[in-house]
């Protein structure tokens, strides 16, 4: 299965060598190719540690979720091709041209070289930065959702996991409509990789806005997440961790509802609470 | 407490309002003073988002596992400021000054911006150059660490994680002699930073290399944090969590120890197991 790779191990209760599932962490290279001045240009945008499946998707969401691309149309050809003079494994590159009278500006694209907790803010200069890109203001108290189907929906995100069952290592992300059914899951070694992806497969599928529709994490809610999620207009976020404080905030700015702790029958609300149907 | 913040929110099985504690994330901004052909230069090399604290060990930390500095004594001074004219929370910075006669090539240090599923790796163009920085060669078979102590050490880091639990959001990061003795603890929203955090305590403290002593992590194995830790020279590094497949690749590599999912009296040892003492 795409994603996996087997190991030899030692399991200290059987003290025993047996061979386990890993989940697989190789970087992709995100290259765009865009016109400038009648020259068709070519750059590295982005080289992200990821686990293989679904690379259409991450590099449409990425791009999206950047702020690079406003839609799917804008894109013109998608290539994915192998560097074969190093270890294929570890080269992975795919370009993306634009199309011809998309105008994009490279230097505003162009970051610090940065860390981040999530990632997902690398190299932005600011937070307000990175929220310019939330092309929605989400209305309030729509849609609505009932405390027994958030409650279920951690296991219906889990359910539908299958590198996570095989390994343990990987973070889910799942798209859902109120009723609770599943539209979409997507994993990834990378939790903001797995939001590219879910966010790729919502343009490239023609769901974006997602108004109606809610999103569950496997982990936590950082800033990145709530950041990416707000870009396809999600007004309902459940992650199963804790969020951070400036998830907090930031999803109470933008009237979204965070629900975080979500497990053993239990959630906790930390904003906009007029989504949720308690009674 | 630094780190925490308190937020309203609604409990669903007590459908009422209380108050929770959340982990503070926040921007901090890392700038860079040297010295390049007589004049004082300035730049900004990272903004990470992280968890109030440490910000000395994580300023020093990250700029020696980007390889920016070799040892401490190469920093001149360090300053912490806050931008008045935003909101106090979202803007702090740290200056660090390096010393006059250490020469940094800045170009080499400049990335293209970037995700990863770690953040460790941000910016890189390859992994053999972030691996580039790593100073030391593994001595293989030592140090030795007893089953029964291993199997102690996550339940040791979690009773020392004061941000974790009072909020559950947090990512610890431990370092432990071979007898289980507890030697540092480090916390934060961001696993890369907690790392950062006990590297720079180590470079501080003049404990690197560390062959002798055991790095525990409260959350999954990634190639970053692998990376990292091979920066000090770690030769033991337990995991709570899952390892991801390059986690695993470079660990066996640079020969050192990796164990994983040390839970439930149970734990699998991925590379170089002739370190651990299973009988």
């Amino acid at each position: 299965m795409l994603g996996l790779s087997q190991k030899p191990i030692i399991k200290l209760s059987h003290n025993q060598l047996i061979d386990d599932t890993v989940c697989i962490e190789e970087p992709l290279e995100i290259i765009l190719e865009f016109y400038s001045h009648q020259q068709l240009k070519r750059e590295t945008i982005a080289i992200t540690m990821r686990t293989p499946g679904n690379e259409k998707e991450l590099a449409i969401g990425f791009l999206y979720s950047e702020g690079i691309i406003d839609k799917y149309e804008e894109i013109d050809k998608i290539e994915f091709s192998f560097d074969c003079a190093q270890d294929e494994s570890r080269n992975q590159q795919c370009v993306i041209r634009l199309i011809k009278n998309k105008f994009i500006d490279i230097t505003k694209h162009k970051r610090h070289f940065y860390t981040s907790s999530s990632c997902g803010v690398c190299g932005k200069t600011s937070i307000d930065l990175s929220l310019e890109q939330c092309p929605f203001i989400l209305i309030k108290s729509i849609p609505k959702l009932k405390k027994e189907i958030l409650l279920q929906l951690p296991e219906r995100l889990k359910i539908n996991q299958a590198i996570f069952s095989k390994t343990g290592g990987s973070h889910g992300v799942g798209l859902f409509d109120t009723n609770g059914n599943m539209i979409c899951v997507m994993e990834d070694v990378g939790r903001h990789n797995a939001m590219d992806k879910l966010i790729g497969y919502a343009l490239i599928n023609n769901l974006n806005p997602l108004q109606d529709q809610v999103i569950v994490v496997s982990g936590r809610a950082s800033f990145e997440l709530i950041q990416k999620s707000l870009c396809i207009a999600c007004s309902i976020f459940i992650a199963v961790g804790a969020p951070s404080s400036l998830a907090v905030e930031i999803a109470s700015e933008f009237n979204m509802t965070l629900v975080g702790f979500t497990k053993n029958n239990n959630a906790n609300i930390y904003s906009c609470p007029e989504r949720i149907i308690t009674i």
